[in-house]
């Protein structure tokens, strides 16, 4: 929604109240089976429930209905950037999934080790799940070629998974995909997209080419596939559209780097619920928006742990006093996503939503969950609405025409 | 919202039936900090819940969460009009609000008499709060300009603001403000955005050179800043959109404007809300749409005046009947936006909206409040979606596709 991020950018002022957005990380989920009340209901969060009596309440897409996003999308839908319009390549995901520092031009791609049988055809898109201590030892075989006046990086980042970066000037990210994403097919030729983007393809290729070669010796992990070439994106940054000195407070890699890509500063952080707000305290004074993303809850989701999860949220309820303390002009709290337990991954269910502030015009929801969630103020909409909203209730919007 | 626009264009037919939209300007508002009750909360409207009961009802955004409209989206919005993609430039609006003639191709300006120092850095964007008085006799002194065969025309408005209108073939709106729209700056020379511009650009900034002369002595009214020019805009009106013959009932100038801009017979009327009903019944024969706008509650609220918003929902509550007394086929009751007295102005709160009609499948909301509008059947909408509702009530939408 390039309309949405123009009249942020029109409309915007800068003023000293200050924000601070949380996202429970996964935070939807579905009953239980045996109890019928999901995470959040069966949570015992008194101090999100007195919150959500003096605020407005809602679910929120973080895409549009029935679509389940990936972290990227779900994070860039709460910064406010409509997520089917800005779209983060694959390779950049990865990359700032370990902190790589990429550069303007650089083109990033994220790679897999797989295991390739004699002719050449994969049989294992996971290298038989070779370890992180292999990967990073044939990471290092890997990096530092130079071909055609191009670097290439490769790092480790998990299991098979690696990221590659190639640096020179003038490359192209337009061109397809060599992991056919299937066994029983050979790698495919990485092919240009558009004329411009031939030498790419080729430096690709024969980076491809030479990868095979070194790691031919190194079965499982004979083979390496390459997917997701992409840019650094350049999104409007918070200083421009909002006005707002952003700080963001994670202690996991991938939403520092979503944090930077919109022009967030990052922080450094311990890794403990309890460090992040500790940092956010230290830091209250510095920004006017504040960032805080708490992972706990979507790891749980993940593992297919409801109690796990459920703990999650009651240990981010305990802290929530140190964060309201602060008395932020506007709270809110939100997740990304849901991540039922029931799934053990990302879903499309919409996500329970607050929104704390002077002028926010409570509804009638006492607690804070998916059913309650259901009559409040916000009603349901997109996540990309959020950030007007938290916006609007700090006083920092003009008014719209005359 | 053109997608809308032609829907509507498409599937609306002529019939016999009649809308009745009655527009309470600002009607949304923020609960009181002793009650916990909002204004309409607070006021004892017993004819309004006796018709929410009968009516579909819910919460509709103006603009989209978060966004605070002024009166010309706020009432786009309510005629159908997506009011992000409808733009009114300020200089028309201001034409506008006194009943200015507006000729296609007049270019008008919304002008602010300001002071200016020795050096010319302007001192007061209000020219120390110039009275009305002083205003028109410096509006008379600028106005009948000839420039290079386009006439310039000056009309006082309120305190320090007036309005130029260019007169002439072949000018083009592109132009920057002269405005710097703070002090401490001179005015900034208009510019051209567009090629096609110069010659509109170079007569303004001929005649903000002749004015400042003409205004040298006048301190502290001894400068002229010019911003917002802009065309009459075009668009389709409601006679090619809905087949309707729509009548606006409006005793300020601004909204028999807005109403003239899509094509409404704007009807001669008291200034009193029972002069507007009056109105309203002489000529319930003679259209098939009306719109009503009721001020009173809007400039109670960007008084801050809680009570007095309050008494002017009640002053309106009691002459519903007289209303609903002729029998429309569809009465649609909402605002164009919310001005909660505790904000003194516009906001972007959600307003109520209720639409009676034969066939509205009333919901379960038993009172018209914010709170109570929450859990009803239209949801939370985008303001625009308001119109082609009440046209389905009045039966006046033929089927969509086979």
């Amino acid at each position: 929604m390039a309309d949405q991020l123009s009249l942020m950018r029109e409309l915007s002022i800068k003023t000293d109240s200050k924000i601070v957005m949380v996202v429970l990380d996964g935070l939807g989920g579905l009953p239980h089976p045996d109890t019928g009340k999901t995470e959040l209901e069966t949570a015992v969060t008194p101090n999100l429930d007195a919150l959500a009596q003096r605020s407005i309440c809602g679910l929120s897409d973080p895409v549009m209905p029935g679509i389940t996003p990936g972290s990227a999308p779900g994070h860039l839908g709460l910064f406010g950037y409509d997520p089917l319009d800005c779209l983060i390549g694959r390779g950049v995901l990865e990359a700032l999934g370990i902190d790589f520092d990429l550069h303007d031009g650089d083109v990033a791609a994220r790679g897999n080790l797989c295991t390739m049988d004699e002719n050449g055809v994969i049989t294992d898109r996971r290298a038989g799940r070779v370890s992180t201590e292999k990967s990073t030892e044939l990471a290092a075989l890997l990096n530092g070629m130079e071909i055609d006046g191009v670097k290439v990086i490769v790092e480790p980042v998990k299991d098979h998974r690696l990221v590659a970066v190639f640096r020179g000037d003038g490359l192209s990210d337009s061109v397809t995909d060599s992991d056919p994403q299937r066994i029983g097919f050979k790698p495919q030729h990485v092919e240009a997209r558009i004329e411009s983007a031939n030498r790419m393809a080729g430096i690709a290729n024969k980076f491809l080419e030479k990868a095979t070669g070194l790691l031919s010796e190194h079965h499982t992990a004979n083979g390496l596939l390459l997917r997701g070439f992409s840019h650094k994106p350049h999104f409007h940054g918070f200083k421009e559209i909002y006005k707002l000195d952003a700080c963001a407070i994670a202690s996991y890699p991938m939403y520092r780097g979503l944090a930077k890509v919109v022009g967030m500063t990052v922080v450094k952080t311990g890794s403990t619920l309890s460090d992040e707000i500790a940092t956010l305290k230290e830091n209250y004074g510095k920004f006017d928006y504040f960032f805080l993303h708490v992972k706990a809850t979507d790891a749980a989701g993940e593992d297919g742990d409801f109690d796990r999860k459920v703990s999650a949220l009651e240990d981010f309820d305990r802290m929530l006093p140190r964060i309201t303390a602060l008395e932020p002009d506007v709270l809110m709290i939100t997740g990304d996503h849901s991540t039922p337990a029931l799934i053990k991954g990302h879903s499309w269910h919409p996500v329970p939503a607050m929104v704390f502030g002077r002028y926010c015009r409570p509804d009638r929801v006492d607690e804070f969950n998916e059913s309650a969630c259901l009559s409040g103020g916000l009603g349901r909409l997109p996540a990309c609405h959020l950030m007007p909203v938290a916006m609007a209730n700090a006083m920092k919007l003009e008014k719209y025409g005359a």
